[in-house]
């Protein structure tokens, strides 16, 4: 199996995190491999918004748990987050942002850095609140939240996947 | 650059394919990639329909283009497709389908396999015609197709990447 493959295959959503941050470094490739991802007509219709400041990643956190009605911490203690927006004017926007995320998350464990999905930044970015935060950078048009990539150093080793469901794959 | 990131970075949407079948070994490499994508609490949402039979891939080619009201084969000639479609049931659906195109696009590409996704698969299986073909399937429930991802060997070179656009990432 080929180096890809394997990040593919073995790639987990984690759930607990340790405190120290992503260094620079790495977060530069993990963004750039998002960029890469296939847009519809290629229209590139994604942004990243990448926080490191905890201060802004406290604020998301707080504003995803009351979209839940929760107290907790969304991000499971992950010190970076990168909150992937795309542009519904592009019709594929949805699908479009859900690859950028796809592959900021393979890139991140092809580099030692754990990761998790988390959602409800549709209605994160909905919110007056969220949208007073894309306005302070700059960012016009009318963006929907796709989704939190979460990242950081695993506080535990990756469980087992699950097994794959039956009937996942048909073919004629 | 390690080898996952240079994969993510190089995949190109292909659209000229030679007519040569994409070996079953390696279709189910890519397939078997595309079952380990993440899923929205796990719930692995998503199936695959991998298309290998000539009359039906052609079959498929032609309710994609009515969609359209095109003539042409909106495959590029690629010889095999793997359909996605996911189950609207899990609030996480189209998020979920997406990632799994995501992982068979990235997988093929690690495999020198061309690849491009290909729209309207939400259109053809909502036809009485598609869901006719899901019943034959044995495909019960509601689900809604996510993508076509085509795959074969590529006529041409990969052309290269379009530059990314200015303010894809922001900080904070």
């Amino acid at each position: 199996m080929n180096e890809t493959l394997k990040t593919l295959m073995e790639r987990r959503s984690c759930r607990s995190y340790k405190s120290d941050p992503v260094p620079a470094e790495i977060l530069d490739q993990i963004l750039e491999a998002g960029t890469f991802a296939a847009t519809g007509m290629g229209k590139q219709s994604p942004i990243m918004i990448a926080v490191t400041d905890q201060k802004v990643r406290d604020r998301l956190s707080r504003m995803n748990a009351d979209v839940m009605g929760a107290n907790n911490d969304p991000f499971y203690g992950a010190p970076t987050v990168i909150v992937v927006l795309a542009d519904k004017a592009v019709p594929t926007y949805l699908y479009d942002g859900s690859l950028v995320m796809g592959n900021l998350m393979n890139a991140a464990h092809s580099l030692g850095i754990a990761s998790c999905w988390i959602h409800r930044a549709k209605e994160e970015f909905a919110s007056e609140e969220g949208k007073a935060i894309l306005k302070e950078l700059g960012i016009e048009g009318d963006y929907e939240g796709i989704g939190h990539c979460i990242l950081g150093y695993a506080a535990q080793e990756n469980k087992t996947a699950a097994p794959r469901k039956d009937h996942y794959i048909y073919r004629i």
